[in-house]
């Protein structure tokens, strides 16, 4: 179950909580500091999509989803501590592929970039039963979703 | 948020939550009863989709939540004790627009009904992000993901 993928380029959910745990280590705060040392320039480093698969390639799921549980926690933490003000919120970094962008940015980016890989989880998890459901089928467009495969 | 939608005749996460609702009372349960009873005609009653519209119109999403939570809990207390063998996952049941289905294609399909619509909530949250995320919107597949709204 956890190690169903769309396409092969696309991720398991084992894959996806290793690739949540990279955002925790390397991505989200990582650039939010950046941003907010307010340096002459603020660009991130680059940001490795497959940082996780040499990383835990001898680990399991729920030794995995305990990990990101405790740095995602630590995370929010930290940043509640920052008690962020708007103009903080507004204060720019660059982003080697896409430029100029905010901080209030980055952080809606951290939420929808969860949300994006929680509706992912659920369709891959979903299409282990594509067989299982029978006539069923026609009524659950999630088995059927995304036949060609996005990330 | 709970309100959101990503067109007309699609569900809001509130509309999912009593949709869920629907189905516990409604749907997989009573239909898994309807086959087991093994009767000459296993027929299901039609399922109301829209059941949920007129009976939770003045209810708040917490409520509707801590309902799902009961409702589902006490049917998968109740599936569990019944200790089903492969002989009753056979069993036939007719359905109003599917035809012959097996309660094992049921309760297959119990799951996948869960998991389509926790992607479909996870996609229309992450909707409400859709102009804060700024230039990000190019990575996040989420955003962009059924512009033509799927149920």
């Amino acid at each position: 179950m956890g190690s169903g993928r769309e396409g092969p380029e696309t991720f398991s959910p084992f894959d996806v909580v290793g690739h949540l745990i990279d955002g925790e280590e390397t991505d989200w705060m990582p650039r939010a500091r950046i941003i907010l040392a307010g340096g002459p320039d603020p660009r991130f480093e680059p940001y490795d999509r497959f940082r996780h698969r040499a990383r835990n390639s001898d680990r399991s799921l729920s030794s995995l989803l305990d990990e990101f549980t405790r740095l995602r926690a630590a995370n929010l933490d930290l940043l509640r501590s920052w008690r962020l003000k708007a103009t903080e919120l507004d204060l720019p970094g660059e982003h080697p592929g896409l430029g100029r962008v905010t901080l209030r940015q980055l952080l809606a980016s951290w939420v929808v970039h969860d949300l994006g890989h929680v509706a992912q989880v659920a369709r891959v998890m979903a299409k282990q039963y594509r067989e299982a459901v029978g006539p069923w089928v026609q009524f659950l467009p999630v088995l059927t979703d995304h036949e060609v495969p996005r990330s």
